[in-house]
C-alpha cells in the first residue's frame, strides 16, 4: 500500500521543458528572454548579498509591493508576491478548490493549471478554443461545483490574446473567480489589470521571468481585489520570496525604461521570425507573445524538432492529445533567429 | 457566499515572528543566527547575479543535491530541495494527506504543521509531551486515517529532543512517514540522518536558515529514500528554488568548518544564557538548539516580553492554549545576550 495520495501516485508530473547544460547551444524552447536583465537589477542583488541574509526576508515582499503598486496604478494591498507565478498559481488554487470540485481552462493552453487541479484531488473541465482561437461562452457558463477558471492571456502555445472587454463579459457571468495569467502580457498590445477593479472576480497575475530576463529570480505576483488577497495570503509559505528576489524584482519593476526597450527588440524579432516561417510554409498565428505557435500543413513537425535539437538549436515540440501538435518557437535575439532560420530553410 | 474553501475562510494564518524595521533594537525572537553567514556564500551569489538570471534555475536544484550528497553520505537522489524547509513541509503533507485525513504533531511545537494540515481539510491529533519533553507511546500509535507525524527534533520551544532510537523505534511501529523536522539539528549532539536508509518511512528535513544563517535565502531539503522523493516532487512547483539560493545553498553546505566554529559559538553563549536565567529565577529547559525556553515559576512572563520589548529587546512571547506560556529567546550575539541579561535584571 502506498503512503501517497492516489492522485498523486496517478501523476506523471509536470516535465519543465529542455534545459540543456552547455552552452554552445540556441535555446528558443522556454520562452526566456534572450538579453540580459537590466543593470540595476544585478546591483539591488549584489547589495543585499550581505551578511543581512541571516535575516528572514519581509514576509509580504514589501518594499516591491510598493513599487509595483506605484507602476500599476494600484495600492499596495492589491498585491500579493509569490515564489515564481507559479506559485501564485498553487496558492490560488489551494485557496479556492478543494477535493472533487471542479477547475475550468481552454485547452490547450499552460498544462500546470491541471496538475493543480488533480494535486487537490479535484476535477477539470477543458473548453478547447476556437480554430480562430477565441473561446465560446461555455468557457464563461455557471456550475455549482465550478471554483475557480484560468486563462492564460496571451496563451501559450499560440501566443493569442482574448480581448479584455470579452474577458470581463466573461468573468460577469462567471460564478467563480477568473484567473487571467499575464505571463506574456508585456509584449502584447493591452491588458487585463484595469478589470480588477471593476470586478471583484477577475485576478491577474504577472512574472517578471518573462519580459524582465529574470526566470532565474523566481518572482510573481497576482493582482486582486484587496478582500481576496486577505485570503490568498493565508494559503502562501510565510516567507515565500527570498531577500535577494524581492530586491532584484524590486529593482526590476521600476526598470519601465528598460523595459519598452527590451519589448521593442522581441516584438520586432518576433514579425521578422514569423514572416520568415511563413514563407517556409509554415502556418504561424500572429503572436502577442515572446514566441511564436507554427503549425506545418503538409509535413509532420515531429521529425523538424529533431533535426533541429541535432543541429543544437532547441525549440519545443508540442503535440497536444486530442488537438494536434506544433512548434513553439521562443524570439531570441536576432543572430540565433538568424541561425534558426538557416537550419529551418536546409531542414524543409 | 464566499469563493474561497470554508477551511481557509476559517483560518487566522500563521503569524510571523515580528520583523522590527529599525536595526536599533536586540531581536533575539526569531532563530536567527546572529553571526553574518560565510563570505564565500555572499561570493557565489554575487557571481550568480547576471545575465544568466535570464534562465530558469535548474528544476531539481542539483548543484546543491550533488553537493549536499557529499556532505550527508547520501546519493543525490535521496535528496530534493524546497524554498526553505517550510516549502518541504508543504510538500510532504500535499503528497500525503488527503482531505478528512489525519495528521499527528506533537504539542506544543511548530504551529505551522496544524496549519498545513488545515490547508488539506485534514485534521490533526495533538500529543502532548510528557512533563519531561518525551512522547508516550501513544505518539507511534496506528489508525487507519493516519497519514502522516511531524516532529520537530530538536523541538520548538522546548529545545528539547526526543533520542534517535526512540525516533525509530516509533516510527518502526508507525503506518505512515514520520518527518523529523531537523530544523535546528545543528545546534544538538545528535541526528537521525542516519535512520533514513533504515527505515522508509522516516523523512528529514533541514534548513540554511538557522545554523547557515541563511533565512533571508529560503533554502531547505528533505533526505529521504529515493521511491518516495519521487513521489514529493510531482508536488513541487517546477522551479521551486531560485537560482541565487541554489548558488548561496551549495557554497554554504560546503562550508563545514564553518559551520562547526558558528555552532561552537552559539553553543557556548546558549550555556552561559540558561545558567544567568536561572539565576535569575527562570526555569529554563537544556536545549539542544539555538534558543532557550523559559518559564517562571512565581510571576507571568507576559509582562516581562513588554517591558524587554520597550527596551527595544524582542523576544518570543508563547502561550499554547491548554498548556502553558513562556519565552522564547533565540541565542544572539554575546553583547546582545549581555544587553538582554542586563535588562532582565532590571526587570525581575
Amino acid at each position: 500500500m502506498s503512503y501517497f495520495r492516489p492522485e498523486i501516485e496517478a501523476m506523471a508530473g509536470y516535465v519543465p521543458g529542455e534545459q540543456p547544460r552547455t552552452d554552445d547551444c540556441i535555446k528558443l524552447n522556454t520562452n526566456e528572454n534572450p538579453y540580459a536583465c537590466s543593470p540595476a537589477v544585478v546591483e539591488a542583488i549584489r547589495r543585499a548579498a550581505s551578511d543581512r541574509l541571516r535575516r528572514y526576508p519581509n514576509p509580504m515582499a514589501e518594499p516591491f509591493r510598493q513599487r509595483a503598486a506605484e507602476v500599476l496604478g494600484v495600492e499596495p494591498d492589491w498585491i500579493l508576491c509569490g515564489n515564481g507565478s507559479d506559485d501564485i498559481l498553487t496558492i490560488v488554487t489551494r485557496a479556492l478548490v478543494g477535493q472533487g470540485q471542479l477547475v475550468r481552462l481552454p485547452y490547450p493552453s499552460y498544462i500546470l493549471y491541471k496538475t493543480l487541479a488533480g494535486l487537490q484531488g479535484a476535477r477539470s473541465e477543458e473548453v478547447y478554443f476556437e480554430p480562430d482561437w477565441s473561446l465560446h461562452d461555455v468557457f464563461a457558463s455557471g456550475r455549482n461545483d465550478l471554483r475557480v477558471v484560468f486563462l492564460a492571456n496571451p496563451n501559450s502555445p499560440s501566443g493569442t490574446m482574448i480581448a479584455p472587454e470579452r474577458v470581463l463579459e466573461m468573468a460577469e457571468r462567471l460564478p467563480c473567480p477568473l484567473l487571467v495569467d499575464e505571463a506574456y502580457v508585456d509584449f502584447a498590445e493591452t491588458d487585463c489589470m484595469d478589470l480588477v477593479a471593476r470586478c471583484e472576480r477577475i485576478m491577474v497575475s504577472r512574472t517578471l521571468s518573462k519580459s524582465y530576463a529574470l526566470a532565474g529570480l523566481r518572482f510573481g505576483y497576482v493582482v486582486a481585489q484587496p478582500h481576496l488577497i486577505e485570503q490568498l495570503v493565508k494559503v502562501k509559505d510565510s516567507y515565500n520570496c527570498d531577500a535577494l528576489s524581492i530586491a532584484g524584482a524590486t529593482a526590476a519593476i521600476g526598470e519601465q525604461a528598460w523595459l519598452a526597450e527590451n519589448r521593442a527588440k522581441i516584438v520586432a524579432t518576433r514579425a521578422r521570425l514569423a514572416q520568415a516561417m511563413r514563407k517556409l510554409g509554415f502556418k504561424v498565428v500572429d503572436s502577442q507573445a515572446n514566441f511564436v505557435w507554427a503549425t506545418h500543413g503538409e509535413r509532420p513537425v515531429s521529425p523538424i524538432f529533431e533535426r533541429l535539437k541535432q543541429a543544437r538549436i532547441f525549440v519545443r515540440y508540442m503535440n497536444y492529445a486530442g488537438w494536434g501538435d506544433g512548434l513553439r518557437v521562443s524570439v531570441g535575439a536576432d543572430e540565433q533567429i538568424d541561425r534558426f532560420l538557416e537550419e529551418l530553410e536546409r531542414i524543409v
